[in-house]
């Protein structure tokens, strides 16, 4: 058994080849360029540690991870170009280096290859794992779409959003941990449970991604603190308090919604403090946090066998909230 | 055994079910609608007629046959985006109509759902088909990516040109032959064979293609004639062209390029006639029908089943030519 660190480790090792054919370079450049900018690759990761739960990991585990990856990365160009988004991790995004019309190509044959390294797996488990891969790509598509037309929408309820982010976030998450215990020869059952501990444990991030983005330290948090607050997306924090203030404090919320002030985020963060919108939202995260711990608790392995992916589920939702 | 007309009568009354879920319409209902524009579907009856060429058509024939449509429609989406083009057989194409975003999405999902219906497929061909769509996939992606590069080079060779639309356009029709030889039970010599015939053949229909943009009757062409000219497409009879015109001919050639002159086309075309470039890509296809036909009677069946795949083409290369 590994811990997450040595097998986040050992899969930037294995993924730091190139995926790609030499020519045309001008499309497989960028791609090569955007996977280098690096990532946490925590999805690949918990596919691999799903599998050692059950086994020690398969080469297919291992196949499997790299197209979650690149999956995960072909999502990110084509979002990057949807939300126009200049920079990803402080180097520029595929479409601002090369164009859209190469970053839209080099989505798309990003998403090829990592039906490539599936169609690698055995033929025991290729129909199966293919069928997990297509259905959480469609809804990973689905999400993203709500996700923007939520954006143009005024009564997104906070149930609309967990659907969306469920569908944008958590699912690949779920899958990710689905397949590797498949490929390790887990029950029906135990693959189950894997699945829900991942989509619980997504949702619970994306509780504490919202959380951090309003309330969390500038320095450990990294990101730029407010954020959401200044682009008024409609976060868990924005939706909540939307349904629970009172109609002066909705009235200033929606007046603020619209000013730039740069008091905006201050004045914000002290309605979501008026209406205890932090102790909800840390409640909240707890729910499904509780739920995820549950499902990874009821998986019929010897309870030692989960230390790392205790260890791991600590560390996505621990930090700093 | 069936005509290619029976079989695009059946392709297209099957392929007009609803290949998406309801929700959510925003992200459905633009792929729908793209597929409702219509077109002629050769790729899939090609898969189908190269199936019955060895057998009767087999349920997993069809299932491959919507794939390649699915996905030759998600090129073509995408494609329009990076063309900006406005419309498409005479209607929005799906970025006018829906915006960008929506349309890359709409791409990405409709690629996805072609992969939900190859993994429909016999799980003895499934490695094999994956392996030979993705392969394909990516070819397709290179040369539309080889396609936008030429646009901006000044010294793209013919050979290069041949290159970039064997892997843009061939390589698509080669594999939809190849695929449904495979699937029913064809051998690997025959199955090679029915590779090469597509292969040749899409080359022939291309360089055809850029013949009656330039030199094809204005009602039966149905498009623009001298569009390409028009726009200094760098076809197969321009590159001919600027690498056999004389001195005088090639800098009035180099100029009329610069030009929107209302009598360009006209004036390219007498600078074509003069080279004899008419005359030249008749035989230029001719050497690739040629090519296409040979192997199409080096494969291993009785020749009265080929015939349903000469008339088509017969059809495909023969048009007003």
């Amino acid at each position: 058994m590994h811990s997450f660190q040595e097998l986040t480790a050992a899969f930037k090792k294995r993924f730091e080849v190139n995926h790609f054919p030499a020519e045309p370079a001008s499309l497989y450049e960028p791609g090569a360029y955007f996977l280098n900018i690096g990532g946490k690759r925590i999805r690949p990761v918990l596919c691999l540690m799903a599998n050692e739960l059950f086994d020690t990991i398969t080469p297919d585990a291992w196949h499997v991870a790299t197209a979650i990856e690149l999956f995960h990365n072909f999502t990110l160009i084509h979002d990057d170009m949807m939300d126009k988004a200049p920079l990803r991790r402080g180097l520029p995004t595929v479409h601002t280096k090369f164009g859209n019309s190469t970053a839209l190509l080099t989505g798309d044959v990003m998403l090829i290859v990592a039906y490539e390294y599936l169609n690698k797996i055995a033929l025991t488990y290729l129909q199966r794992i293919i069928g997990i891969f297509n259905q959480t790509a469609k809804q990973v598509c689905e999400g993203q779409q709500l996700d923007m037309d939520f954006e143009k929408q005024d009564n997104v309820q906070p149930d609309n959003y967990l659907h969306m982010i469920t569908l944008k976030t958590s699912v690949l998450l779920a899958a990710s941990l689905e397949m590797g215990a498949i490929l390790g020869g887990a029950s029906a059952r135990n693959c189950q449970h894997m699945y829900e501990f991942g989509k619980n444990l997504g949702i619970a991030f994306q509780i504490q991604d919202d959380y951090l983005d309003a309330f969390g330290d500038p320095e450990k948090f990294g990101k730029d603190v407010g954020g959401d607050i200044r682009q008024n997306k409609k976060t868990f924090l924005l939706l909540h308090t939307l349904q629970n203030a009172n109609a002066a404090q909705q009235a200033e919320l929606e007046q603020l919604m619209q000013s730039n002030a740069t008091d905006k985020v201050e004045k914000v963060l002290t309605i979501y403090r008026a209406c205890n919108v932090d102790s909800w939202a840390k409640d909240f995260k707890e729910k499904y946090v509780i739920k995820a711990l549950q499902h990874l608790e009821d998986v019929a392995v010897v309870s030692a066998r989960k230390k790392s992916l205790l260890e791991l589920t600590d560390y996505l939702i621990s930090r700093d909230s």
